[in-house]
């Protein structure tokens, strides 16, 4: 049962009717992105995903990756799954001509990616790091360093990491003790241990390229004094070729609730002598507004996990439901069993799963088009206002889409009744998966933090009122035949509003913001995603009013987009209450009175 | 970090306070259960659990339980903590003195398994299925069958299963298909294969007493014709002492998401031969009913489960967010990092997972103690009075009590970031683990629909606005000290009353009240305990107004009733819309359009 299709028509219709695809091909970066070739992109993608990841899904689960001789195994079925991945150029896709990439938007690399998780989140990742890398590395490095690492990587032939966390080091970058010490030849020595390095160690490429969070000598305390250092593996020739191995060694694995088959490293950075060879990026101290650069992307990236792996898991729900006899439906003969999904509670189930997943992709691929508009738009006020939309969005489409990732693949479980606590199923697999994304990449409640703390009060709260006056024409302005939608619409921007107006008026009480910054991310996460559905239906309406030939599929998004708006977008009102509550009660107790 | 200490003064407030012990004692059958006495026992119970269960939780899940020549292997700690609760007696509690038990009240007796299942559930799964299998017997087997069988299984040397399960039936019990054949001598041959049994096979005891649906030859179809079995792992000959062994065999154990090391069984009856040794219990037919019998018992049972896994949980990561320092909290000096208890977010996540706990715990206790006075006030109309208030709050703790178990056990989780998603940091496993507990036993859909079809309609609607309106008048008597707690308790009751309303009015759409079940059940259960726990802040208060010497647990029974009702009970209102949608969005798409 546990097969996967890629949701195609559902990724066409957003980039048609959510995030039109035909506002970035205006560009002239994105001209070269048109439809036709989206599409066929975007069909090879789901194909190769399905065929070629998805299987390798449950083996990568069940025997996971493994330390031997100082080197990581991965699963037997991933070096072909590689092997084709990097044949058929996938990583490519995002980046830009200059570094033999795609020069797609990243609204359909994401989709890409959305396929590729869904297919085999494990497998995901290495290929997610290696993707951020680049990014990082293409606004950074030298022309040198460029030349020498990132076609390679573009390529898929090389991998990258990202090297920030220690032991006292987590949510807390700027607690980063790693040392790197100048070397008399220009390069640095870099000593110390990371923890949690995603793919830090593996057999899927010839050479890994470790970007590494380390203090110079001279550093100042906290975020201030962080550098960032290009560690290779093995070092590289003036010719291109691998040269002497680099003292980086991988010293453990994690034993992970899930995503068994990604490798989550302990590493070592110059453990057998004077240092790792590194090499600095950029100015000295730049570290962490590096890291900025590409943390948009990144936590988006995390977001779009949720998303996939709640797909996969709805995907298999569904087929379930389908095929499990069990009891009477409305209309079933006495005597005989229907399939489950004659059940209004599971039709309950499945419903609220498909309305939070087109919620969520609504939500993350506007979040991928606000990117590439706020680097491709022609002019400056428009890569301003998407920059800030970006800059909104993220902590959503990390936190919410996460959070929902963890929410949905439960409900799939549940769909499964006994047969969904049973390993051999796989849908225990996704909600084990599921659980790391609402963790890394900035945990969710510092996502919740940077929404209040530094999102809403952008251009003095004006830009917040203004994209939410933005939504508000737009329910305005929805036909007719959804007027089902416009009263929960406007009451769910009531209550954003509301609450958004509460947090502004006591920015002087900051600890009382950061005490209501998780209930409000879900009240707005979920009011926009209510609107961008809103806004799918009415193109979906459109096409139907104008004698669309529909084969159920248009009804059925305005069928979504009503349950989201009139039995999931009603739910904000209920977490006003916790956001405008203040951290008096949530300090009250002492440890001692919170403890047995 | 993975220690455990039972609640004690959190049950005792409980039990003095929401629950009042003394109003069981004031009957002649509770007389005996004296508040020292229970003091003395849920101590003793609390430290067996702490230091005899708690340290087997981890090994059981790392090693689980497996097969062997026919047989199922316990871990090795097992047996020895096994030895210990049958040393101790801790099967009997709850069992009448006539059949050598300790005659306490359930209340009672549900304190000692939250302490054993929150030490450890898996273990706790072979004494609860004992239990309850004793429980059944009791109502419905004859003398003889009793003598034979209950005492050893009260005193736990030997332990019972509940056999219902068949791959064609599950939720759907009627349509179980093993037969039975009467034999020559009055007994009968058993013949089928059964599912999901929990210890069904084990090393634990001498011997297993098996209770097991099947079909007479002349059975009509469905549950009508289902008639129930004594299937004793080895026959017992007439002196007690072990004769033959039965033809019932384990034929596999499932590889599942938790509960590792409690096996759960597929077992074969009569594949060696011409069927299994099996003894009717009571009257032909009459299995379903005498299986109703224990259902409320076993319902309340598993939502303990919830409550006992998210008091672990949070536990765990009360005593993490002490522990780990990260971050700077509002008053940490620069430079300094502070444990992230001081986060507001943290403590977000531990109020929130503190005011569940404590609701559930009020609401479950409240359902034993109703069905200790179903059974035991002196008069019939309390009787009678106890008996539907049972009823109607099973489903309540059941499927609240375990949904609320997954999600706490998620926040817990979430406080331990990173190291919340490394097995040996041992929360993972509270969090699969709990994953069961919403499915068996009467999936959560299955509880939602119980209560809207067949709970609020107790006589006529009258019994459960007889019981909405007591709880009116128990807020409308709070003191003015608690007047906080007022209104959103009020509008709480409001969206009760609303919701029941709405659902009253629709029992001739039978499929739109099935649409409204479950997020019914969260509003009704939410409601029900936040009026309990606002009961136990007004004992609390009534204390303290008293001049109790204080540390300051008295007062955080006041805070956490404040927290629950003005930032969790304003929840229900965003469920209401849902309630009151229909089914027609629900069944509105094909699976076609279902579909990606």
């Amino acid at each position: 049962m546990d097969t996967y299709t890629a949701p195609l028509r559902d990724v066409r219709f957003v980039l048609e009717h959510i995030t039109p695809l035909t506002d970035l091909t205006a560009t002239s970066r994105f001209a070269h992105a048109e439809p036709d070739l989206v599409a066929g992109l975007l069909e090879e993608a789901g194909r190769f995903a399905a065929s070629a990841i998805a299987p390798t899904n449950r083996e990568g689960d069940a025997h996971g990756a493994r330390i031997e001789d100082g080197g990581v195994i991965t699963p037997d079925s991933f070096k072909q799954a590689y092997q084709q991945y990097l044949e058929a150029g996938w990583g490519a896709v995002q980046h830009p001509p200059e570094f033999e990439g795609g020069g797609f938007p990243l609204t359909v690399a994401n989709a890409v990616k959305e396929f590729i998780t869904s297919a085999n989140m494990a497998f995901s990742l290495g290929p997610l790091l290696t993707t951020g890398a680049v990014y990082l590395m293409q606004h950074h490095c030298s022309r040198a360093q460029l030349d020498t690492y990132v076609p390679k990587m573009v390529s898929g032939e090389w991998a990258g990491t990202m090297n920030l966390t220690e032991p006292q080091a987590g949510s807390d970058v700027g607690a980063v003790t790693t040392r790197a010490v100048p070397a008399d030849d220009g390069t640095y020595r870099v000593t110390g241990q990371k923890i949690y390095i995603t793919y830090g160690e593996h057999d899927l490429t010839d050479n890994i390229i470790h970007l590494v969070l380390a203090r110079l000598p001279d550093a100042p305390p906290g975020t201030k004094g962080i550098s960032l250092f290009i560690v290779p593996k093995f070092l590289v020739n003036d010719d291109g070729s691998l040269g002497a191995r680099n003292d980086v060694e991988v010293v453990s694995l994690e034993h992970k609730l899930g995503i068994h088959a990604s490798p989550t490293c302990v590493m070592a950075f110059g453990e057998r002598g004077e240092g790792a060879v590194g090499y600095l990026v950029g100015e000295p101290h730049q570290g962490m507004r590096q890291m900025f650069t590409m943390m948009n992307d990144a936590r988006l990236g995390v977001g779009l996990q949720g998303l996939a792996i709640a797909e996969r898991a709805y995907q298999q729900a569904l087929a379930y439901a389908q095929d499990r006899q069990q009891g009477r439906g409305p209309t079933t003969p006495p005597g005989e069993q229907a399939p489950i999904i004659e059940h209004a509670d599971v039709r309950r189930m499945l419903m609220t799963m498909k309305a939070h997943i087109e919620g969520v992709r609504a939500l993350c691929y506007l979040n991928a088009y606000a990117l590439d508009l706020a680097h491709a738009a022609e002019d400056e006020a428009t890569r301003d206002h998407h920059t800030k939309l970006a800059d909104l969005l993220t902590p959503l489409s990390k936190a919410w889409g996460t959070d929902v990732g963890v929410e949905m693949t439960s409900l799939a479980v549940q769909v499964h009744g006994g047969m969904g606590f049973v390993e051999e199923t796989g849908v225990a697999q996704h909600y084990r998966d599921a659980r790391i994304a609402p963790i890394y990449e900035g945990t969710n409640g510092i996502q919740a933090l940077d929404l209040v703390g530094r999102k809403l009060p952008m251009d003095g709260g004006a830009f917040v009122k203004g994209f939410l006056g933005d939504l508000r024409a737009e329910v305005d302005a929805l036909p007719t035949t959804l007027s089902a939608l416009t009263a929960p619409l406007h009451e769910g921007l009531d209550v954003v509003e509301r609450t958004t107006a509460w947090l502004d008026a006591h920015r002087d009480a900051m600890d009382d913001v950061a005490a209501g910054a998780t209930p409000y991310l879900r009240v707005l996460a979920t009011v926009v995603a209510g609107v961008l559905l809103a806004r799918g239906a009415a193109g979906a309406q459109q096409q139907l009013d104008d004698g669309a030939d529909d084969d159920g599929f248009l009804t059925a998004k305005v069928t979504v987009a009503r349950f989201f708006a009139t039995q999931i977008v009603p739910t904000v009102g209920g977490h006003a209450a916790a956001v405008t509550a203040g951290a008096e009660d949530l300090r009250a107790l002492t440890p001692a009175q919170l403890a047995p």
